[in-house]
């Protein structure tokens, strides 16, 4: 086994934006050659793998502008400040879809980009859905389209590339893994 | 159903690197309003799920320096210039992990980080593994530990947050739906 770890030599600070901050880290290989290392800092975000009653996957279609495309996500959303992961997915669920929940659960946590990124996505599991009344309360540059599909309809939304990103894949899985292990 | 679409009014580009380029764009909002999107452009990548004749994942223990922390993943890695996905899958195997394949196939597609960036992962699977003489091969700042999981015991390592990245999760959990509908 050998060493892996790099020494950082020096920060460059690059961009320091609403969202994402990115630096350049002249960092020392694990052979003690030099190299350059591009970092985009990210506060962290959550997901949320809400149910209906009727076992439906609750969605939110979405403009994605470093796509430059209109996709289908699980709802999700950034921590803000010292914020605690589950209250932020009881807060994205609510200002996204306009459901509460009776019970929440953490899945698992991930970074989406570990190669350029520190992005982490903790992904949560809500049921007992109730609209709350005047909830719906989203970001000020934030329009979505709300949508519930069966989890044989998001298998098919991901065929025609219209869930599309990795945490609404890794839910999608998640739910269909879930189906296999009970009908055994 | 609302439109969702962002029109972009400018682009302002604030750093163009070796593996990023990041830009900061005025858009105008489904309602009219003016917002600023900090977006992160990507050449896109690759990931292999490889398979041993024995079932076993293949991995690479890595340090990745955006986390500051060593991880294992799936073998993976960034297009180059307009390289086709199935190719960059089989040289990123080769170069990381010694293996040649008789079989790969696609398996899903999809963006990591949506919300500020176009990174994209293909994701393969690789079958009829082969060690190739003399090809460990490499980038100059690439370091990384083979390491040969069984499913259970990478189910193990994301528990242990050893595994901790989306398109190893993914992996892995594709892993247990396989089995999961073989056993049924």
């Amino acid at each position: 086994m050998s060493r892996l770890e790099e020494k950082t030599l020096k920060t460059e600070k690059i961009f320091d934006g609403r969202i994402i901050r990115l630096q350049v880290e002249e960092v020392e290989l694990p052979n003690g050659q030099l190299s350059k290392r591009e970092v985009v800092k990210h506060p962290g975000a959550v997901a949320i793998l809400a149910l209906t009653d009727e076992g439906k996957m609750v969605m939110v279609e979405q403009y994605r502008k470093a796509l430059e495309k209109t996709i289908i996500e699980i709802p999700a959303g950034k921590l803000e400040g010292n914020e605690d992961p589950l209250q932020c997915a009881k807060r994205e669920l609510e200002e996204e879809t306009g459901y509460g929940c009776d019970e929440i659960e953490w899945l698992i946590s991930f970074y989406t980009s570990p190669g350029f990124a520190d992005e982490i996505v903790h992904l949560y599991m809500a049921k007992g859905l109730h609209v709350i009344e005047n909830s719906a309360n989203l970001d000020e540059d934030e329009f979505v389209n709300l949508k519930e599909v069966t989890v044989q309809e998001a298998v098919q939304l991901i065929g025609e590339q219209k869930i599309y990103d990795a945490k609404t894949a890794y839910a999608v899985q998640y739910m269909q893994l879930k189906e296999a292990l009970q009908e055994k």
